[in-house]
């Protein structure tokens, strides 16, 4: 008999794939028609005690700050405006009342933030932790971003910093890692982990520049490389990454080596950024609109393969790199 | 420190309605405004395996099922004509392929039905199947049906009977309770249990109904006991149900005595039929429209409680019983 874990994630998702409707599933969020002009778009995600939190480096108030910035960023990837969300919450009945009081109260400091309210919910009881969020939000039929609107050609953009959550991530589990860092350079990577925001903030400057030009573009909650192999499937583009250009924040280098930070920048995940093509002049436009932290790091191309190209230096073993990486698989 | 235990679902719930927008939680599903006349509905349900259902009566397509139905009828209890739900799945490694398959072929053969696509989820790793379902619908503003809607003399509707979803989920676990059932007698209970039906059906009247006089009512997924006893608490009403014409079905009555029939009928549970209350002539002509399986079976008062009456039959221990039951703990 043929076991989950013995077709994995994707291959699961493969086999469901005729029980959802073509052409709504397969992008950050669905898309529903209740309106001529306005979509609804909906996202879920499941978070489970063991599995995507632990003691060790959550807090209940972060484990709803986190999963609540994971739906409203999936949102954003699509152009949306959050306009609320449910919990479906299951717990063993010995958890204390505090810790889903803090659950909450980490859920409502970042929806607060976007005028994002809890709209309902379901609260059972189960032997693990296990908080479900669903996330609607509204977009004119015009300002949708799709993962796959990239044309060949098209300039790459990330909207941020990459790998700073895996640091905070790596710092928190091992504490002497941080030796060569700052009390606020700590502290930064640990907020970039445990209260990470979605990038709601940039929906103006990209309704603007979404009129004539469909942009594409997904968040990069499973991280850059898988972010950009996603683009591309779902555009049927290749992609080459200037590895020479690719924006490392310092921090990443005082905690090892570059090579080490390549890789957190690269795979690390759970940066809440929005990886974004566009045609390069209003790429120009954008990137210039968007603020200091948002860089162009590569372009789309017609040959089906996604790498990371450097000229001059290290890490040579990312040279031609595909951006496919195994560790992407839940099971 | 007080854990969630003690406190109870209910005691839950309290404290964290403060996290909630006023008005907006407390129904069978949220209602969220994104059109001036179209009301977008909400409802999310959990299904944990050990809890709300077991290898021993739950085939995986009826939990897809079933998971479905739960969801549908609460949008059938706002009024709403569904349009789409997400699944939000977490499992162990070891779940056969083909169960997740059936779950989905139930979940979709259940939809179908109704036209309702799956629009998307999220699929993670746990040690427990946790089946998290949120269901959207749409609604006329002037259609919604609310908990909070009846007035003092209203009368109280069943759009079917109760209590054959608990007999036939009783006949699974005690075979040779069905001893005086005819076999197709035995299909249609545990028929009842794995693959009820939300009353969509019922929409087209009920919104024909509901134009000039606003509908009370919700669905009586946690029996009908349950279902009188909140619209009362909804409302600020009460209600009196007369037991000698509370419709008893003749199956329930081969299974054990008019006793337990009884407690089958006003606890049981799960037999996803609408709880309406409304003005005894709109009441008639609408329960003449809902067909022979509606009934009315009592009436709202001023007094604060909810009780169930009998003049002249038995059980004479549900004399002036009150409808609240503390079994309706979910911890």
């Amino acid at each position: 008999m043929k076991l989950v874990k013995d077709i994995g994630e994707q291959g699961l998702l493969q086999k469901l794939q005729p029980f959802c409707p073509d052409g709504v599933v397969g992008d950050d969020a669905a898309i529903l028609d209740i309106d001529p002009n306005q979509k609804l778009v909906v996202t879920t995600d499941v978070l489970v005690d063991g599995v995507h939190f632990s003691d060790r480096t959550t807090r209940a108030f972060d484990v709803g700050w986190r999963g609540a910035t994971a739906n409203l960023s999936d949102l954003a990837a699509m152009g949306a405006t959050p306009v609320g969300i449910t919990v479906g919450l299951s717990l063993p009945g010995d958890v204390p009342v505090s810790w889903v009081e803090e659950l909450y109260q980490g859920l409502n400091s970042c929806l607060s933030q976007y005028q994002t309210p809890i709209v309902g919910g379901d609260i059972t009881r189960s032997k693990i932790i296990t908080v479900a969020i669903t996330a609607f939000g509204q977009v004119a039929a015009d300002s949708i971003i799709r993962r796959s609107n990239a044309r060949v050609g098209d300039a790459i953009i990330i909207t941020g910093y990459h790998g700073l959550s895996k640091a905070g991530l790596e710092l928190l589990l091992n504490p002497q890692l941080g030796k060569n860092l700052a009390s606020e350079e700590k502290e930064f990577i640990i907020k970039a982990h445990q209260q990470p925001n979605p990038r709601l903030d940039l929906l103006p400057t990209l309704e603007a520049a979404n009129s004539d030009i469909a942009i594409a573009g997904m968040d990069s909650s499973d991280g850059l490389a898988d972010a950009i192999s996603q683009i591309c499937r779902f555009s049927g583009v290749g992609a080459i990454i200037d590895g020479d250009n690719l924006p490392i924040h310092p921090i990443l280098l005082k905690l090892g080596s570059y090579d080490q930070a390549t890789k957190w920048t690269l795979w690390g995940g759970e940066d809440f950024e929005l990886v974004l093509c566009m045609p390069f002049p209003l790429a120009a436009t954008v990137v210039n609109s968007l603020g200091t932290s948002a860089k162009i790091i590569g372009k789309t191309i017609s040959e089906a393969k996604a790498i990371i190209k450097y000229k001059n230096k290290k890490p040579d073993n990312y040279r031609n790199l595909s951006m496919n990486n195994a560790n992407f698989q839940h099971f």
